[in-house]
This record gives C-alpha cells, structure tokens and sequence, in this order.
C-alpha cells in the first residue's frame, strides 16, 4: 500500500494556493515585526456537521506534504511582481523561504470535537499566516468527508460501503482527496481508479446502463458480461424493468455460468426504483433459483439517513453504493474550521492572545494548547480538556476544569482511568518527524476510535455532546481576558 | 490573460481519473463489438439547484484540456494490471489509445436548461466510455459553481461580488476549479492567489483578524496596514468592536493618511455581527468625520437570500465578499448532470436509443441531437428546441414540436424572429477545433447572456420554467419506443 502522503499535482506548485491577504499581512509583518516574532496559531471548527456526535480528522498527511514542498517558484514571484503591490525585499524573502515551522497535531483518523485545536503551527508568524489558507483547505474538506463516511458506515452496520463519488465531486481533486477521506472514515473502497493508483485504495465497478444499452437485448449484454468477467460479475438489472426482464435475465446467466462449470455468487446492481421492495423481491427470485446468499448491492443517492431507513424495511441489501451525498457531504458541503492566532512569544515567555466576539461562543480559548483525552476503565474517551502547553496535567481520578463558554465555573470529569495526549510533534526543521503512514493504518485507527466511542455519542440523531473543558489556567486566562478586552 | 485552459494539475496524469466500471466496460466493448462500434453520448442534467430558473456552462474547456492530453502512462497500465481484472490485449490497447471522438458542446458561459444536451460525444463506443467520469466530473462542478456565482451577482445588483472560498473548498482544486467558474458566473474577483495566477482572474484581499491581534493595539495595527499599503487600504474594523473601537480607529488613520498627502477612499470590512445595523453605523461615522462615499465591503457566510434582505433592509455595503455558500454552493453541493448513450450507428444510419424509468421524467431523449434556441424580435431567448442533428429546423416563426414528457402532444413557441444553434463542433480528429477562448471573453458571454435573459427567469424565488421542448421527428421516436420498450 502506497504512504498515505498526496503525490497529487506537482507539489512545488501549490505555494501560490492561498488567499491574497495571507501574502498582504505577510509582506507587511516581514516590514513592521523584524526580526522574527515568534507567534502559535491553532486549528479548530465550531461545530459539527448536523446531527453528528463526533469528527474524523483527516488531511493532515496532504497538508504536511504540502508543507514539506512549499517553495516559490520564479514564476510564482514573477506573477506576484505583476500585481505592483509587493516590494523587491518580500519577494526575495519568498524566493528563499523554507518552512521552517514546528507543527504540533492530532493524527489524521482520531476523533476530534468542536472548540479543540486539531492543528496548532508555531513559528514566525509570516509563516504561519502563509500557510493558513491551505492548512484549512486540506484540513476542511478532508475532516468534512471522513467525516460523513463514518456516519454512512455506521448506518450501514458493518456491511460495506463503497464511495462512487467521482463523476458529483468537485472538480478532479475533490474527487481524489474525497475519495481518500471517506476511505479514512471507513468506507471500503472507491470506484475512482485514480484513487486506487495514488493511494492504494481497493478500487470496485462493474458496469453501466450504457452496457446494456449497447447491445440489442438485456440478455446478450448479460452474456457477455459475464463471459468477459466470470470470477466478478455484478450484473445491474434495472435498464428496462427490474423484475420484468432484469432479474430474471441474470438469473438465467448465472445459470449458464454454472453450467459451464464456473462457481456463482448471484449478484446484482439496484439503481433506480424502491429499493427496499425491489431488493427483497430480487433476493426472492434469486434464492428460489438456488442461488443461496445473492450480493445485492445498492446505489441511487443513499445516505446514512435512507440507508437506516432501508434497513428498518428489511431491505436485502448487503453492500452499498454511496455517490452523491457522501463526496460533497451534501447536507453539509463545509466544515467551517478556523486557524486562529493564540499566543504571541516575547522574551521567551508565550503571551496569550483571543479573539473577542459578542457572541461567548465565538470568543476563542487563549494560550498556546495542548489537547488530553481522558478515558474510563473499559478504555472509552469520556472528555477532553485543553491545557496550556507547559502545564502539568492529572493522568487519572476525577479531573477539575472549566467550562469553555462560562471560564469561571467548575466543570469536572470524574473517575477517569487513564489519560493521553492528543497532540505530537509531526514537523520540525522543514521536514516531517516520521515518514507519513500508510493509509490502511490511518483507516483501522479511525475503525478503533469509533468502535471504542459511546453509543450516545454515534446516533445518527440526537447525539450526546462530548465534553471538551478548558484546563483551570486557561478558564482563567479567558475570564481575564474576557473582563479586560483591550488587552 | 491567460487561456482559460486548465494547466492545472499533470495533465497527462488523470487518464485514471475515472470510475473503473469504465474501464470494464470499455475492456469488455473492445472484445464484444470488434470492430470499432460508433456510438453518441450526450451529457445534460435533469434538474437546476433550488429555486433556479437557468444555469451558466462551464467546465467544457478544461474537458476539452483533459482530452487533448489524454494519454495512458506506463505507470497507469503497470497499475492497471496489478488488479488482475485486465488482459494485455485491452493494457495494450489504453497503450496505444488516442482520443478521436467528435465533440460538440455549448459554450462556456452560455445559459443552459434541463434535459437539453450540453455536449455530445460521437466517436468509438469504448473511447465514449473511458472520457465519461472526467467528463461528468468536471461539467457537473464547474456548471453548479458558476450558477451559484450568477444567482450571487444578480442578488448583489451589479455590486462587485468577490469569491472568497479557499478555505473552505473541496481540496486544493475544488478551490482553484471553483474560482474559475465564480469568475464566468459572474463575480468580479478572487481571494485565490493560484486562481489569479494559473486563470489571470484578479484577486484582491487585504488583511484578517490576525493582523490586529498581532499588535499591542488596533490602532498601531491599522496605522501599520495604511503604512505599507496607502493605496489597497481596507480595514477589518470587527476585531475587538466595530462602533466602539474598529471605525473611530479607522477614522484615525484615514485621517492621518489624508494629512500626509494621501488621497483616501476610507475603506473597511465587515466580517461579522448585525450587517444592516453595522454598515449603516459605519457608513455615519464614517461620511460624519468628512469622508464621502466610503467603501464598506461585507463578508461572513453570505449567500443570494442574505445579500437580497441586506438590501432590502437598506444596508450600507457596496461590496461583497463571499466564501462558503459559493465556493460549495452550499444549498446544493452537486449538479446531478448524467452522461448518456442516445444514439448508436448501424450501416451509416444513427439508430436511437433511449433509457426508459417508471418516472417518464427521467426517460431520455433518444437520438442524436441538436440544440437550436429561438429568440423573440427583442433578441430574448424564448425556448429551446431539441432537433435530430440532421434535421432541418426554421429559422423564425411559430415552432411546433413535442413535450418531453408527453411526446405525442403538441407544443410550440410562437412568433419567434430569430434561430441559433447552440452546439459547435469543438474537438475533432484529437485536437481543439479552435484554440481555448480568454476567461474574460467566457464571462463576458455569460453576463451578455444574463442580461438578455427575462427577468421571470432570474427571479431568486419561483423562477418560471424555460421551455425546452422534443421536435416532432424526436417527440415521435420518443413515444415510438416509450410503446415498445423491448427495443
């Protein structure tokens, strides 16, 4: 299996992926904050999507890839020139950058919570601020799809899902990138064969209406379908009339194929139709053919909700086709994670720094952070809380904090077994500290963590919310702060 | 300007970006229907994102871009074999494979409706199949992304609209893709420094929350922003507090500014909080302290809804500047467009095909066709007529055909004045028939476009219906088959 890092586009060619105001707020720090200030930015998202209890993150692999390759080519300044708002002095800088940044993370396929830092960059703050835009490209998009397989695989109650997303994803990329996600978050394979290639996912397909229609009946097109893939035919049936022509058709197919002395899983393609009614009428015929235990596979813009309901009706279905709603995330096509800078260095000492808002919310937590999880004694996370990052913190027992939206009131986890810090270095000296994982590991950790999640927190409706706290020092550090705006 | 071509990305690496279900059939075509079977797709969607009454093409020359330069590499056809489903017959041929279809398409840029085709390949069966995910891939999203654009400007009323989606894009070129097609929908610029680059589209941005926050005050942050950019001098004023601190600061320095000789256009951004309330405060403050006709650019989750209340509220904003909701086009994350065989050669005779469903909404157009808009004696675009591509059509007059959905009953367009055939041949022979238009000259026909359009299909809410209707030859063949589904 390929290293889960993104080969994807040239690399060397993704310095000038960022919001202009990034470079504007760059070339003007460069001027007014030489020499270097040292300064520590953090990642998060306000919520998540609707109804979910829980994120997967993903895309810090492509964004650490990014990071490694990031470099300013001739033609990038020589564009950055043609806009007449940078001097000569920034643009020589960026000829000569190398990031040289200490990136602090969470690894892709943990599970993350709203108000937690899943990234945090700590550096020169001109890097920090060239870097924002595609650190939360990457990191969005690729959270935002991990994200919702996971809840369409939890519909799915183990039975596979597979990702068909290519041809309603957004542009080559949101394909490639989306189908790595979702096989982070769980699916089992993609039919985008680039994916496959790239990142070594289990790629799966049969064939298309257009097969059918190609040939002057149903039948012949069966015929030679499976003449051509005997050991992998998966016929779909619902061209002209599924249980008129197309089940009956395969069924007699199938038969051939045993006769001529193949070993036959009878197994078909719904795409259109109802599909509860079609797949128990499919599973009907099929068994009383006596062909014991059909593949039906399902497809026709499922999600997690239409697929729980398919299930309630007592669908035969046994493997399941996930296009449309799972690579855009169609009910949420955004994850709005923000980078935020929390601390600024003076003389060694790290100073924090929040962002006020009226909204208590939407203020956010100060100091430069460390994430710990705590677990009870049958190794379920039962809370986080974030601590400032030279603070100690307790490894068990009953943990005191404070609430995030109310810093001066008590909040606790009580009886925690055990504790583990959700941060480690990943990045140092403009390279990565470990060479990047491979992708099938990132998958199985994202599989553990779920499967050791609570119920409560996994219902596809109505889930708990799991308690993120500030650590005693930064509720405190937000009380003050929140008294004295002007810091 | 740079060719609106897409250079993004190796090119000749994404002859795997397809689903592999393409390339099973397209093995499988090569063994069943030696010698070269002669085939048409067509491409078109079935419905527009909610409450449209039109969509804007686009994605046709970064398809045309793709297939220019479609080549199997040794890599691909090394991977290809490593799945075991291929024979070296078929890896041969994807070797050897050089696009030779014929393509006819709409422009970028022109206004398109459901179920009339946007592009048609006509060429070889398996090359047909092997282009089609790309091809779905990159119509669908760049299509949907310019629509959203054009819905986005017709709400701002000709205000300048600029994307700022980066962040929160499907990927690296969901970013960049989607600029493009902001840019041909409509908006006047990008956030996206890669866009600008690789698209020549302008970009603009000035600075974040970070900025102000990395100084010991607002007012030594905005003195500092002014200083190193006295001409591109737009200051975020929701920091700390808008009316409180942000614009009496901002007022400061563009006072200072004026002192030392600078000609000022006071500037700010807006970027949260009530924007009615906010802007109209801004605005007194602002032309209050002696500065006419400020500019107050607004920004934070804003869509065509929110800008149109915004207006109706009589906010002060004469700028936009929109992320999220454009960039995913947030109430619908895909455009649902298909890819369809509706015609296939036989002894040099085009014989129809058509996919029939239970819903008669969802039955295909069978035939290869042509696209002819008829327009009233003011140049408005009344209705659109789906010809047989060899047919004969009138130039003027009243148009009698066929509805969709009913192909046996008549319809027309009266009192038209003028005819136009949308579709050009625009690849031949495995090359561009003309070389890629400008972006600009894209967008310009897309504004043109919008402007000729009636004002009852631009309507934000409850759009009227543009007619799209079956000529008599396709209305006949249609119901010829909808009859006899056997075929």
């Amino acid at each position: 299996m390929t290293p889960a890092a993104q080969p994807w586009c040239q690399r060397e060619g993704l310095a000038l992926l960022t919001d202009l105001y990034e470079l504007t707020m760059a070339a003007g720090y460069l001027k007014e904050h030489r020499p270097g200030h040292t300064v520590c930015f953090e990642y998060f998202f306000r919520s998540l999507p609707p109804h979910g209890g829980f994120a997967v993150a993903a895309g810090l692999e492509p964004f650490l890839d990014y990071l490694e390759h990031l470099r300013f080519a001739d033609d990038d300044i020589d564009y950055l020139r043609s806009l007449g708002s940078f001097d000569e002095d920034f643009l020589e800088f960026l000829r000569g950058f190398r990031p040289a940044c200490t990136v602090r993370a969470v690894p892709e396929g943990a599970l993350v919570f709203p108000h937690e830092p899943v990234i945090q960059i700590e550096g020169d703050i001109v890097e920090g601020q060239l870097v924002e835009t595609a650190l939360l490209n990457m990191l969005n998009h690729q959270t935002l799809i991990a994200t919702k397989a996971a809840r369409i695989c939890l519909a799915s109650e183990g039975e596979p899902v597979f990702e068909f997303g290519l041809r309603r994803a957004h542009g080559p990329d949101g394909g490639l990138s989306g189908s790595r996600a979702a096989y982070i978050g769980g699916c089992t394979g993609t039919s985008n064969v680039l994916a496959g290639k790239v990142y070594g996912i289990p790629v799966s397909g049969t064939h298309a209406h257009s097969w059918v229609m190609s040939f002057d009946s149903e039948l012949e097109a069966f015929r030679a379908f499976a003449r051509n893939y005997p050991d992998k035919c998966i016929l779909l049936v619902d061209t002209y009339s599924t249980t008129e022509s197309g089940v009956p058709n395969a069924i007699t197919v199938f038969k051939e194929m045993q006769a001529a002395g193949h070993k036959v899983r009878a197994a078909i393609r719904l795409d259109s139709g109802d599909l509860a009614k079609l797949s128990k009428a499919a599973y009907r015929m099929m068994t009383e053919a006596g062909f014991e235990d059909p593949l039906i596979v399902a497809s026709n813009d499922l999600e997690e909700d239409l697929i729980a309901d398919l299930k309630r009706q007592g669908a035969k279905i046994n493997a399941w086709g996930v296009g449309t709603h799972l690579i855009t995330s169609h009910d949420c096509p955004a994850l709005s994670g923000v980078y935020k800078l929390v601390a600024v260095e003076e003389d060694g000492r790290w100073l924090p720094r929040m962002k006020i808002s009226s909204n208590i919310e939407k203020a956010t937590d100060p100091g430069r952070k460390a994430v710990v999880r705590y677990f009870d004694g049958q190794g379920h996370p039962v809370g986080d809380v974030l601590y400032l990052g030279d603070e100690e913190w307790p490894r068990a027992g009953t943990v005191i904090g404070r609430r995030r939206t109310q810093p001066l009131q008590e909040a606790r986890i009580k009886d925690t077994a055990r504790a583990e810090s959700l941060f480690g270095v990943v990045f140092e000296r403009g390279r990565r500290t470990l060479p990047p994982p491979l992708i099938g590991d990132i998958r199985q950790r994202a599989l553990d963590n779920i499967a050791s999640l609570p119920d409560e927190f996994k219902r596809l409706r109505n889930p708990e919310r799991y308690r993120v706290m500030l650590s005693r020092a930064v509720g405190q550090i937000k009380a003050d702060m929140l008294e004295n705006p002007d810091q």
